[in-house]
């Protein structure tokens, strides 16, 4: 067995080595909006990858989806942030946050209008394998990501991480064609229990394939790095932290089978 | 890429090989009450392994839980499948079940006792590392397992499949030392939502490290490959069965770090 798992970890060493991880900013349009995305890839891989979209939290697209976007390519996969504020539309105080992804939760076709865009920008780049892309979003993106669902999108899957999981039109998960998974902290005070159940029920209606996991003691942000605690309610767990990530690691692997 | 999977694949067939599933019926005491369980190991293995404690569903100790035994030492472990009703008291019918289930559930207590039984016997098996036990659950076994950990047990984590989530005594809660992982069938009708509210409450108010993962789509059973919707809410279910083994898989790994 340690034979075994020393020679694994060589051939890993190896392949980390051979890999080479490059990034590209990518502009795209929504109609006359200018978006600036960001595209992470693997230089290793010949052929092309299955594909991970980003979607960012309530701040815009910022470092924290960039380190995402790493951290799935490591996993073999090419990852895309998306940006669905506008170029150079990049909050930096919280009343500015809000103001932002309040305009989008409030007109629901718009976001979903703008997350598409940002598909349609990945599912077009040459290393990504356009069957194979799934989506996943944090806080504000999770809400996106659910979206993008509802909006019918032909994707794989979605993945939200301490989204919003509230719909205006809950009679749209018809439209959902993808696997669908909600990563969600039990003791999150920004998503009402009134929510958690609407969900369960306009997911159940529509018959989708949809999972929903509870992380015991976690709160809203409890995958960013950065929430200190200082916005009441929202704080990083290491533990749910880690949960997540390795559960959205097995959705995607069976999503992209 | 394609030279790594093969030499793994390799190295997983020369590992499977040198391995050899021994099975061995254990005879153990509650008191005056003479139990039969299920030991599995790996004889491929010398040192001490992490085990796993199995509890049976309604019907008692069938091929169902042995068959589970087998699948948790190919993981790794020893697996223990205990015996609750008694030597030789194997439910042939439904009534039959339902009786013995419900003197237990009516008697947690006497549950606690019986299950505790099982893992002292667990425990002192040679091929074990005592300080590294959990315990699983289906069913009747789900709820069995939720109750030896309401029994301040000295386990890393116990996992109960679509198991009953109530408790007559939510404030020994607080006596719960070890991670609870549940995994539940989204539209199982044997377990009211009250009781998955009490649960999680129970679980919040004493602090204990928990998840809960709902499968959409997944009733009852849903893990019983025999579960053929003839007892109407309880129906095998491929999908969630899959999904809720690498749940569990990924929940002892961490258990036993």
């Amino acid at each position: 067995m340690k034979t075994f798992v020393a020679t694994l970890a060589l051939l890993t060493v190896a392949l980390t080595l051979r890999a080479e991880i490059k990034t590209e900013t990518i502009e795209y349009k929504d109609g006359d909006t200018t978006l600036e995305g960001h595209l992470a890839y693997d230089t290793g891989f010949t052929g092309p990858r299955p594909a991970v979209l980003v979607v960012h939290q309530w701040m815009g697209l910022t470092d924290y989806e960039k380190k995402r976007c790493e951290m799935l390519v490591k996993l073999g996969y090419v990852a895309f942030a998306v940006d669905i504020y506008g170029k150079g539309i990049r909050p930096t105080t919280v009343s500015e946050a809000g103001a932002q992804a309040g305009k989008y939760k409030s007109d629901r076709a718009l976001l979903r209008q703008r997350v598409n865009a940002g598909l349609a920008c990945l599912r077009k780049q040459g290393r990504v394998d356009a069957g194979r892309i799934a989506a996943i979003g944090y806080c504000f993106g999770g809400t996106t990501v659910l979206e993008l669902a509802r909006s019918g999108a032909d994707v794989a899957g979605v993945v939200s991480f301490h989204g919003g999981l509230d719909s205006p039109k809950p009679e749209d998960g018809k439209n959902i064609k993808c696997k669908v998974l909600a990563l969600h902290g039990a003791d999150d005070p920004f998503v009402p229990e009134k929510d958690l159940a609407a969900f369960e029920a306009e997911l159940r209606a529509a018959k989708v394939d949809w999972q929903l996991v509870q992380y015991g003691g976690a709160v809203h942000s409890f995958t960013d790095w950065k929430a200190d605690g200082s916005l009441k309610g929202a704080q990083y767990n290491e533990r749910a932290d880690r949960r997540s990530w390795a559960d959205m690691e097995q959705f995607l692997v069976e999503s992209f089978k």
